[in-house]
Parts: structure tokens; sequence; C-alpha cells
């Protein structure tokens, strides 16, 4: 289990490693949304997004002799570049086990980090096989990309940053909207803030028709999403609710929200103009709710986290173009 | 004068008002320029670029019987929102007289910050003559851009931090190259790195053809630029080093760097790409020539400023469909 233990010992690990990223804001933010909005820019963490927290976080809490052998790890995304710096910084290898037809420019920035990354055939291939004699072979750990203590704990290391940044800033109440796939940012987040910040409370932020998180909080079961893929929120495309991470949410965060993915487009374009950041669609999700969800919020102070900034040029100026 | 003291007195009063940006990297831009680079996001600073600083700096040092008479400022940029900020959040007015042909979506944002903005006709009013009426019938202290001491020592606050930070990243010997237009940023954060980073040194960046602080440094003496116009670094051009920051600079500055406008298109782009950040055609040209003026620098590291990120939405986007 996570716990907020954990989540201070990670923090120690990260200490002068990981950026503590600022609180941003603008008051034209703030008068559009009628209430003040503080935006949390994990875009600005080393590799693009808060998966580098929870990968450095894994790395470190390894027993060396275990660690020497190195990491594996399935992603074609943020958390392949976090693991894989994170491993590189260790100095150990990572082996990133990667769809063959995943986009080019992914590929190339995983083995950039360092990674050895291993191509396999979606259709005829079976991912899990592959990892599991790579993990024989060489003595590999597996770090998962959600539903792990030491990837929620470092993840979490994101909600100790925004409790005291909140403070400084003279605030002690406000929902914190964090865009959520698996789950382990959302909970991390929220069990920082449990012990630290307990007037506030978290808010899972999804795709609209991808908000297995909001349907799970209501019905109190995990239920999984009809499709897997539709929506240019990549980042946060999960089927279903981590096991780990989502009892921690149905104890900690309130209801969840969902917006399209036209609102995600458009508060990018908005943090282009108003923040100077780069976010990703999955990573615009909390900010799109912040601005275009008012009604399903109550707080006069919102925190959105915006996790991530690696999106592709032509998605981001095409979001600049219709909505900039 | 301005002098190191008046900076930490600055910085002081800041305190709690500005934003401590961050300082961002990027393993692929190292590789890039075969030397470590550190990028000091003052686009992220609260108006979108360093100028409020100097704002913040100057509203704060008036005598508040003065002070509560109002200011005012002739911009139609960056110092016209650092201005009309630091007076709203110092609960006083601000007048900023623009051209009548200035970009709407700057008009509109300096009022929105709380600017009551005065237009006038470029071609048939003296602008000199209106600011002076209005200073007269209703007591406005004029706050100048560059060539004055409480502006220089607010923007010197930025060499503070980069002093502070990188200490942290474990540097004791930089250039630091800082977009220049007067030469307030330049010379603020010279005057702080000489006490608080001696080993570093500033190193002004320009554009091509307006490159008057490189010509004066080389000659000793203040030399103008043949044109106003012709550059997309709008931020950065003005007609000559200042009177007050051109001694201060020629006793502490390395040699000026030129750069082209492609250079800081591309710069911009790269910047979108791994640091996730927006900046502005001429708060980009330090990190142009930190990544593609190499062979005119002598350091393992170099720091850049980032100095603002107000670009309009179609040049940035043609910045990353040309160079993304």
């Amino acid at each position: 289990m996570a716990s907020f233990e954990m989540i201070t010992s990670a923090s120690a690990r990260l200490r002068g490693h990981v950026r503590r990223t600022p609180l941003l804001s603008s008051p034209f933010l703030d008068d559009m949304a009628g209430r003040r909005i503080l935006v949390k820019a994990e875009c600005l963490q080393h590799t693009g997004s808060f998966k580098f927290r929870g990968g450095w976080s894994a790395l470190s809490a390894l027993p060396p002799e275990i660690r020497k052998n190195g990491v594996i790890a399935f992603s074609s995304g943020n958390h392949a570049q976090g693991v894989a710096l994170a491993a590189k910084l260790h100095g150990v290898a990572s082996v990133i086990v990667m769809p063959s037809d995943a986009p080019k420019t992914k590929i190339e920035n995983t083995r950039a980090f360092g990674a050895e990354v291993v191509l396999y055939d979606r259709l005829n291939e079976d991912r899990d096989a592959i990892g599991a004699r790579l993990s024989a072979e060489r003595g590999l750990t597996l770090v998962k990309p959600f539903d792990e203590p030491m990837v929620i704990a470092g993840q979490g290391t994101a909600g100790l940053e925004i409790a005291e940044q909140a403070e400084e800033e003279g605030v002690s109440a406000a929902e914190v909207l964090v865009p959520c796939g698996g789950g382990g940012l959302s909970s991390g987040i929220a069990l920082a803030l449990e012990t630290r910040a307990p007037g506030f409370i978290v808010r899972t932020c999804e795709p609209e028709n991808f908000d297995d998180f909001a349907r799970s909080l209501t019905s109190g079961e995990i239920g999984r999403n009809s499709a897997l893929t539709g929506s240019i929120c990549d980042a946060i495309l999960t089927p279903e609710p981590g096991k780990i991470t989502f009892p921690i949410l149905k104890r900690l965060a309130g209801a969840g929200i969902a917006v399209s993915d036209d609102e995600a487009l458009r508060a990018m374009a908005l943090a282009f103009k108003r923040l100077k950041i780069v976010i990703e669609p999955g990573g615009a999700v909390a900010l799109a709710a912040a601005l275009f969800h008012g009604t399903a919020l109550g707080s006069d102070t919102i925190i959105a986290v915006a996790s991530g900034g690696n999106v592709d040029m032509p998605i981001f100026a095409s979001a600049l173009e219709r909505f900039g």
C-alpha cells in the first residue's frame, strides 16, 4: 500500500534531482473562471511530465544489488521517458518495450534518454511474454506506470509541493483538479494533501467517454471504458482505474469531471497565451475543467495540475489556430 | 546610478510579489550545443516578461504621497503591462501612452491589467508633449523603461536568482546571455552577478542589424542603429544603448552577440519542444546565441535568459511550422 510516509521518504530521495515546478496564475484566467485559478506546471518537470517523479522514486527505492541489473517498462509515452531518464541518471540500464507503430519521435526521445527500446508487433507478438523473457534473462525489475506504491509515492511529491506553494499563496481550501489516467498522480497527490492540506480535495479529470474514474467513483466499483482509443488525450487513456489507486481515491477524492477534446485544446491555447507554458491534451484536462466546468466546482480557489507537455507540433498548432 | 545595494533593496520590496522563475534545462539542448545550457524562464514572470520586476521596483520605491497620484509610461509592449499590473497591485492609477496603431491585443491586455490607455496618432501628435501635459495635470510619475536606476535594480533581481539557482546546480563559472534592448535587464543582471557570482560574465544578445550594444561595446562609444524597424524581435528594438545602462555594461559585459530572426524562431521552436515554454522572438535571442553561436562562446556552462513570452499566435505557429 502507498502511504503518506512513503511520499515523504520519496521526497527526500528526489531532492536535488526533481524540479520544484512553479505554481502559475493569470488574472485573465481568474476573470474567465470567476474564481482564483492556480496551475501546477508539471509540464516543466524533467522529461516534460510528472512521470519522472515516479520513475526516480521507483529506481531510487530499489536495493542497489537489484537496481544494477536494470529496469524494464511498457510504455510509448511519458512513463517511458520518465523511467529512461531516471535509470540513466542512476547509471543503470533501462529497457522500454514499445509497439513498433509508436510515433518515431517518441521512440527517438526514449532512446535519447538512454533507454534500450525493444519494439514488438502489436498484432502478432505478446508484450507481456517479451517483457517476462527479458526480465528473466537479465534480472530487470519491472516499473509499472501507476499501480505500484513507489511510483504513487513519487507522484505524491507533487502534492507536497502543492501544499507548500498554496500556503505561500495564502490558500487554505481548494479543489485540486488532476488529469487522471490510471490514477497514480491523483492518488499520490490525494495522500499528500490528506495530511499536509486537509482543506484541499482532489477531483479527477478525464476525457469524455474515457471517464472510468468518474463512473467508478460514483458507483463505488471499478468500471471499464468501453473504448481504448478515440480521444486526443492519449496520455490518460487507460482501460480502468488501478487496483491500488482506486481505493485511495474512493476514500479521498470528490466526484470526477469529464471534459471534451475541444475543451482540452482550448485550455492549451489559453495556457499558451496567458501562462506561457506548453501543455499536451491529456495534461490540459484539469485546466479545462477549471475554466469550462465551473458549475461542477464549489471552491473559491482551484488548483489545476498541468501534468505534461509532450505534444506533437501539428496538434499544438491546430489548438492555437482553432482557439488562440 | 544603479548599484548592487539598490538591487538587494529592490529584492526585499519584490518578495512575495514577483515570481521566482525556474532555471530549466534539457539534455537535448545540451547535446545540440555541446555544452550545458540553463534557461532562466522569465517568460513565466507575471505579465509574461521580466518587466514586471522593474515596474514593481519603481512603484514600490516611490514615496506614498507621490505614488498615490499614479504613474505614466510610454510603451506598447512588455513595459506597459509590467507597469500597469504593478500600479494596479499598489492600488494606484497608471496611464500608458500608446500609438493608436498598436496591436489591439496589446491595448486590450494593458487595459485589462488596470491601466488607462491614452492613444496618440504617431504621425500628427507628439508623444512626449502628451505625456508632459498628463503628468503636469495629474501629478503622475514617469516610469522609464530602462534608463532609470530603480527599474534597473528591479530587473537585477533576476540576476540574484540566477546566482542562487546556478549555485544550487553546482555552477560557479558561466556566460550569462541576456536579450538586450535598452540594456535594463542586462545591466541589472551584470551588477547582481558582479557581487554574487564573480565567475559569471554577461553577454548582450541582439537581433542582426539592431546590434547597437554589440557595436557600442566594441567601440567604447554609444552608437545608434541605422533602422528602427525590420526585425521580428520587436521587444528589443531600441535606437541606442541607454545612458545609464551603457557604462555599466561597458565595465562588466563581454562582447555582444547578434542572431538572425530565423535563429530566434528556431530557438522558440526548440523551447516549445524541449522546455515546454513559450518565448517571444525578442526573448529568444539569448537561447538562439547559446545554441547557434557556439564559436562565439567560451564557457562550459551557458545561462540564457528567456526574457518574455508575449508573442502573437500566428508568429508562434509559423515558428513551429518552419522549425518544429
